[in-house]
């Protein structure tokens, strides 16, 4: 018998109907009593955090959801948290920066249909989030659609499938099928040291995402609006304009006046590499930093979390030089 | 013996390398030499165009790009385009809605890998185009990797595949395969009318992909920048936020003055729907566009080619209720 927690904070499998459309509603008891024999086989504790369309979902709750993890996940096996699907790309990446070596699961899980509707997916991605929750593997995780997902790697790639989610540019950390849960010890990481909560993050972070078009003084504007860090999504392999509308001049400047600036790619899948094209080049000499294969989800948050707890340029390049929770493949 | 006109505006696939890195600097004539006996089977014209990193593509060269389509197409059978692929997918959205009822194929092409590389996939794709450009079948597509999309419906996917681009929310208009080239009636169109170059566009449009955290306030500063419209990539199927940080109140004033927003998902796949959800519900009351399943691209572009049309909201929002190019299905 396992101790698990269950952490609800909101989201369409807590949803109930209204007139203004769905609405997170359902207390963590109500949610568990669709687990059946997963409950009783467990030593199951519940404490709700919060009742939020993920979509409403920031940087003060994943410090709460942080902290309630922190200082409950001594007494239990494993945690499962449920979560809307909309931010929970963004709230797993994050938490697996927050909760560096944390040593149990902690397993975050929702669903494209309320709990109750008939055809609800919810019931199986508990069961699923269950089961990774009893495996004693470290980590943050997202279970959806009978696959677990290393935090740091998921992004919720459809609107209404129920499957949802993908593991970008790494493999599974699991997977369910008749055989059971089905490890896949590639992916999974062993804390490196003792857990600690790294719990400040600086929510003066901006994406932009290029559009062929884009005037670069949009950034003059962001330096002057304080933003302390920018991610840039850029074309294809990590591609910026510098002829006629000059990012890349533009980019330098920002850089040299101490704002970090991190560039991934706008195509979902495979690494950004400044190194093969005359742009990426230039972008390099700039003196921006690559996110080589990250997520967008893992590289916003990355740098939130990393301007939590400096903002000395070189500091900010260590962080992004380093791969904390299997968020980035550097070679 | 079909009349093709190949138009060539540099990209990965005419790259020579550099010091620098690879650089287009290849002559249409010498990637003509790579077609074998295609060249020789059709009654082939060459025009350069330009010579750019397609990261460095913007409207002035969409706009030169239709202007030399519309001024040649009535001379030949169908136009070939080479092009970069990091904003190829915004280029074909673009021209699809610049190039009104064309009657004639328009076949956006590239590679991965330059074409002297003896693994290119540049000569493969480049012999997809000319099929496609040969079919007779009206409108704006992508050939790659043996596949047909329709230039709205294009996202590149993967930074270095193959396999880069996918045909979103839409089936592939063909495919290529040892029976030949393998048309799809379904997704095919017809001009509804006369072909007309609508090539006026508006570059002050600006795309924010949300992230949670993010300070409406921006939306402020976009307004006092005289940006004229403004594209948002929310969560999910449509996820605002509105607690704390009330993002809806903000859109709700930016649509008050008269500059129009239009909500796609940050998902890559399925269909953005603002009615499931309170959140999605409050941001339609609050005014904005919803572009349904349009991609990123076709959605940024759109708005570009609406508002050089228009500033009146009343006709944008009769420009995004009415799909011109495939780009979206209204139901």
């Amino acid at each position: 018998m396992k101790r698990i927690l269950m952490l609800t904070t909101g989201g369409t499998i807590a949803s109930e109907p209204t007139e203004e459309g769905l609405v997170p509603a359902m207390d963590g008891r109500l949610l568990a009593a669709y687990l059946n024999g997963l409950a009783a086989e467990n030593q199951l504790q519940i404490e709700n955090l919060y009742q939020l369309d993920s979509s409403n979902i920031q940087p003060e709750e994943w410090q709460g959801m942080a902290r309630a993890v922190a200082s409950r996940f001594q007494q239990y096996d494993g945690i499962v948290m449920t979560h809307g699907t909309d931010t929970m790309a963004y709230t797993a990446s994050v938490l697996s920066f927050m909760l560096r070596n944390i040593p149990v699961p902690v397993v975050l899980t929702g669903s494209q249909l309320p709990i109750r509707h008939p055809l609800t997916d919810g019931v199986e991605n508990l069961r699923c989030a269950f089961a990774m929750a009893t495996s004693g593997r470290a980590g943050v995780f997202v279970a959806f659609d009978r696959k677990i997902i290393l935090g740091t790697r998921a992004v919720k790639v459809r609107t209404t499938g129920f499957d949802a989610f993908e593991s970008v540019n790494c493999p599974y950390a699991a997977m369910v099928d008749s055989t059971g849960l089905n490890l896949n010890e590639a992916v999974l990481q062993k804390p490196s040291g003792d857990f600690q909560l790294e719990d400040r993050l600086c929510d003066g972070v901006i994406l932009i995402k290029l559009t062929p078009g884009l005037n670069p003084e949009i950034f003059d504007m962001l330096l002057q609006m304080q933003y302390k860090g920018i991610v840039i999504e850029a074309f294809g392999a990590g591609g910026l304009n510098f002829v006629r509308r000059d990012l890349i001049s533009k980019l330098h400047k920002v850089v040299q006046s101490g704002i970090p600036v991190v560039v991934c790619s706008q195509c979902l899948y495979e690494r950004s590499d400044f190194t093969i094209y005359q742009a990426g080049q230039k972008a390099l000499e700039s003196g921006v930093l690559q996110a080589y294969d990250m997520t967008t989800e893992a590289a916003v948050t990355k740098l939130m979390w990393a301007l939590g707890q400096t903002n000395r340029p070189g500091e900010i390049r260590r962080i992004f030089e380093t791969c904390y929770a299997g968020e980035v493949s550097l070679t």
